[in-house]
């Protein structure tokens, strides 16, 4: 018996749009001789949805768009996912549902019973989570009992997770009542580690339940996360039979008798990341209605590594880059710009800020005279820049992309309104040592220097006062990145970061500056999330607070590295 | 007997800070003879803390507070709030928790059952809900049993309330205890229509309980929220007989045998309002670490109202207005703003944007050739006056406030890092239609027009082009602020509004300028709130997505006004 994994990408809220290309994909699933096809979770809204579900009248929509399914859907059972209405006045007002499709009405729906709460996830603010497994859990097929879940229902496994968060398991609870295929529809985001840790988890599913496992995964990005993909089956060993493609749409079609089908190559590591990246710019662009992005290019590599992404995205047709020298620019700078914008092919222009930049600074001597000149001065320039590529972006309708990254973004080593202004920060959540990583990686793919080797070898500035580098204010990145990601990924202390050898006052330091850079993160565009941890919705800091890493304060000896 | 209610205004995240407040407290209440002093809902830490509370080193801090607590409150019961690490391996990490120090050590401590998770509260991210009240509900205080809960444990009326979102009445199960008084430590902040609403709601639960209730709240503000204090008792019937002040720390006193105390006027309305405002702004400002603010005046209302503000919460000496003419001001702009500031007695600069407007539009003509102008060059101006605003902001470290209103915010009638600049949008929350209320409010409570009688009466302008006013773009603001009070916080969809008899075309037009402005908003400055649903975490909506109100296109029939 054959069935079809349907992978697709929805756009969020798109409830039409969404169910032609469901009705599509379950007509193709026909042809390939499926008997079931399934889709992602919440299929017919798109994930994440977030306050979107509080509006009655897209959930009636979501509600139309299955009988129109299983209108159009004779012939193949459909399993999709949608939004249901809580029927009782007590509990939140919906469930995050997964619908059986059969013979042009609904079958059966199962509650999902286990709702994320955490990180980029609130599914509490909006789903009551279901009660028995048994209601709408079990699909008779040919013979085959399907045992359905969505995916948070089978994240609670304790070999794999530190914490259980929740006291039910409704995988097991499935397999108590007799099933011979699990089946999972998932929405679940893409980040470096975790899109390896998925298989691991659905594996130990399958090996704890002694049954073959379908992974339905949306592929696609919205807002700051990506949806990898790489739905696959797996048998009751926990082996991978059948395997999707990585960060594109597909359709997979498995023989549950046989536990065979297609196995694309997964996607991993830097490889994956540069995947994820340069589809969350293009799904950013394209569902936001743009054609064409503008960004600034410095001559360094933040901005190299972010064209070179637009135009694998969107072909270099789509992209311009704008280098805006200053008196303080290197002569390599615009020189570095322009080679990177003929390697790409991209359309390229020079606007000197001189003339914009004295200007502000005539303006502003009468008040400023007797003061020396600070970090108003340098922040001047990256706002002056930051307005010319705001009128490129209004005038011509391009998506300002921003290029800072995330050891700036931590550590507030940007200009507030200045080079973060943008549409979508493509790599704000990537380390600066990634960021190398990456290019070198591009470079190496490419076979040339697409982004120029200079690029990549001179030390990191911001070019807003003579002679600046980015180590006059901050630890070598090598360093800050591990401690970044201690701090931030990992919820690490500043004592405990310092018993991992790393120096007291450079941590202290640098965690003092990521916490007084809050205000900033809250104005920044949203970013694409790869790590496991992301600034923006999965990190949710207050400003105004007097919290402090007190630990040395109160008498902790100070630790040498290396100790 | 006599208890205290402690009203106190923490820092979020500061313990020592709070610890120090909550003993010092303590003391003054045992010097007026209480046998209780009650504190807010997670008073050591204050709240809302969000994701500091994943912090180890800070949940041991705030453990290691009730300690010094209870060694220092000797003589007297102290109820506080706290995180207390959830023991067992599995559910979330923490339970919200309210302690009973006596005798220099915890005697018990209850578990908050119910877990707001909606609008800007994300309990169900941190908390596991606690189990039976039985454990730590019932403190027996001379020969009296006191009922103890936290907060949204009240809030479960189904009289009151349009849905029940919890199963259980953790208030319900006190009294089922045998409980004769109620208590409920609360961090409830101030929306207009709510802070009336909770005394309604805590009288509900004292009239059904057939008890007298104790409410202890928060005050003081903490990014976008403010708190308004306004603790109060009540006896049996739901009367109140004593009650706390609003938006002011306060240590009130109440007899339990006769149930009587201080009773301070409630204060409500747009009264309540400017008071909240104020408040928010002085403990943003505070919080943060500022010690003066900065504002653009344009010789319009909101600005004005925003200095009036601003003065109130921090004296005129701490206050600078600037006004920024451009070539398309006209003559009583900078003449109103002058005699606003005079008014005010706040400091006062002009700083023509005129030279750097002009060397934008130059440098940006080889470009912008052959392009007729547009929202290009009117966003050019907005953005030159952000800038020159944050160089004073950064120069000066006085704090930039942002004076734009709800409604334009809501549909987009403002420039992205242009006046959107600023750290608090003191009025973000507060519809025009409510600014010219408040304004008119201050002038009358004056005596005279602080906010000058010509800013009050000429038509709002955006000064961007020649003759611009703000209805060439947007319904008259009646009409809108109508519209996005459905809409926005009512959820009510197009149909609906349309049904209320306002034209189809203005309702669709107004949809679709909220809907496609979401980018500005996720960039937006936190700004204070005060009506049921404010942009920021209280709305979460995706940026990317294909949603519209369809109905129209589903054949809605059309509905004239007032049909």
């Amino acid at each position: 018996m054959r069935i079809a994994i349907a992978q697709i990408n929805p756009v969020v809220g798109d409830i039409d749009g969404n169910t032609r290309k469901i009705v599509e994909y379950s007509a193709r699933a026909g042809d390939e001789g499926a008997a079931l096809v399934a889709f992602p979770e919440l299929t017919t809204i798109g994930y994440p949805p977030k306050d979107l579900l509080l509006k009655k009248s897209l959930i009636q929509e979501n509600l139309d768009a299955l009988d129109v399914i299983a209108a159009e859907s004779r012939g193949i059972d459909v399993v999709v996912g949608y939004a249901e209405p809580n029927p009782r006045p007590v509990g939140r007002a919906l469930f995050n549902c997964a619908a059986l499709l059969r013979d042009g009405r609904m079958a059966s729906r199962y509650r999902k019973v286990l709702l994320p709460t955490y990180d980029v996830f609130d599914e509490g603010r909006y789903f009551e989570p279901g009660g028995t497994v048994q209601e709408g859990g079990l699909l008779s097929l040919d013979g085959c009992t399907l045992g359905l879940s969505v995916c948070e229902d089978a994240w609670n496994d304790d070999q794999l997770l530190q914490r259980m968060l929740y006291p039910r398991n409704p995988v097991t609870e499935l397999c108590e009542l007799g099933v011979d295929v699990l089946l999972n529809i998932s929405a679940s985001p893409f980040t470096e580690s975790k899109h390896q840790f998925r298989r691991e988890m659905f594996a130990a599913q399958a090996r704890r339940c002694k049954r073959p496992l379908v992974l339905v995964n949306q592929v696609g990005a919205n807002d700051e996360l990506v949806f990898d993909g790489n739905s696959l089956v797996l048998d009751k060993d926990g082996r991978v039979v059948a395997h999707a493609k990585g960060f594109e749409e597909d359709l997979l079609i498995a023989d549950l008798d046989t536990l065979s089908g297609r196995c694309e190559p997964p996607v991993e590591g830097v490889a994956a990341v540069h995947d994820a990246l340069v589809l969350g710019l293009r799904d950013y662009v394209r569902k936001c209605g743009f054609n064409t992005v503008v960004l600034g290019l410095s001559g360094g590599i933040d901005s190299a590594l972010v064209a070179a992404l637009a135009v694998e995205a969107l072909g270099p047709d789509r992209v311009v880059g704008v280098a805006l020298p200053s008196r303080y620019s290197s002569e390599h700078s615009v020189a570095d710009a322009r080679a990177l914008a003929e390697n790409l092919g991209i359309g390229f222009q020079i606007i000197p800020i001189g003339e914009v930049h004295g200007s502000f600074e005539h303006t502003l001597a009468p008040m400023f005279a007797g003061h020396p000149p600070d970090v108003t001065e340098e922040n001047l320039q990256a706002r002056t820049r930051g307005v010319l590529l705001m009128a490129l972006s209004n005038k011509f309708n391009h998506l300002l992309l921003t290029t800072g990254n995330k050891s700036e973004l931590a550590v507030g080593y940007a200009t507030l309104y200045g080079d973060m202004c943008g549409g979508l920060a493509v790599i704000s959540d990537v380390p600066k040592t990634t960021v190398y990583e990456l290019s070198r990686w591009m470079n190496a793919r490419a076979g040339r220097a697409i982004i120029p080797e200079s690029t990549l070898t001179k030390p990191p500035s911001a070019e807003l006062r003579p002679d600046q580098v980015d180590q006059d204010s901050l630890p070598p990145y090598e360093i800050l990145d591990e401690i970044l990601e201690r701090y931030i990924e990992n919820d690490q202390g500043a004592s405990e970061i310092v018993r991992a050898g790393f120096e007291p006052e450079v941590v202290r330091r640098v965690i003092r500056l990521v916490d007084r850079s809050e205000y900033k993160r809250r104005q920044a565009p949203p970013g694409l999330k790869v790590t496991g941890r992301a600034f923006g919705s999965g990190r949710r800091m207050p400003i105004a607070q007097g919290y402090e890493e007190v630990h040395f304060r109160h008498g902790e000896p100070a630790v040498t590295p290396g100790a």
